[in-house]
């Protein structure tokens, strides 16, 4: 898979579903997962109704591993792509006690915190076996 | 329906489809459009699957809708609800001509304006005949 360069910048590949590349967003402040569907589109809504579905599906695995791997309340799902026209859906773990609440992460996260590499393999890792995710090789 | 304040004091009921309420933001500075799906539930990615694709469905007929009536080359979709519980879908048309480009609307858009009862009008009329809402009485 072909990345924008600001998703390559700004993420690293933990792997992908079968419908999704999977990337975790560098910033560690909050937990933060970007899906990018094996498509060409660029609208998610304009997604034919299968792939929407599925795609959708696999955004929800996502938020369901976030929700119990962070412990995050709430999950804030997003697809905007004004910047990156690469389509992406956004999958961000939130909770009540985080640095950038109540606000939405896009143009409001001043805070950053760096994954350790043993941290990023511990993702892959839970991932891999709880979320059916292929890691990178 | 019973509405959140927030909900209320921010948009206007235009009608329902078969599994959401729609709404439409007061501000008319870009359109936006609110889906309030009929469920307690408060996640998005955690709804039932059937559920979840036929509310996606119904925010998929929504953003062809405001791609159309307004020629927004943009969708951004999201779920968010930090600040309102009550379950809701972002269904917004973006332009890069638009007051708050490239940022996403959420936080950042700081300019207002008004519809006239004459172009809401003209959108119930709109979604009703093209896009199957069942218009609020």
């Amino acid at each position: 898979m072909q990345l924008h360069s600001r998703l390559a910048r700004d993420t690293r590949v933990l792997g992908h579903f079968d419908d999704t590349g999977v990337l975790l967003h560098r910033n560690a402040a909050v937990p933060w997962f970007i899906l990018v569907p094996a498509t060409d589109a660029t609208e998610f809504l304009a997604l034919p109704e299968t792939l929407r579905n599925r795609v959708l599906g696999e955004a929800a695995r996502t938020g369901a591993f976030v929700q119990q791997y962070f412990g995050s309340p709430k999950i804030n799902f997003a697809a905007i792509g004004n910047l990156v026209p690469q389509l992406h859906l956004h999958v961000v773990g939130r909770d009540p006690a985080d640095c950038c609440w109540p606000n939405p992460v896009w143009g409001h996260l001043h805070e950053h915190a760096e994954y350790t590499p043993a941290e990023v393999a511990a993702i892959v890792a839970a991932m891999t076996t709880h979320c059916t995710l292929q890691p990178a090789t």
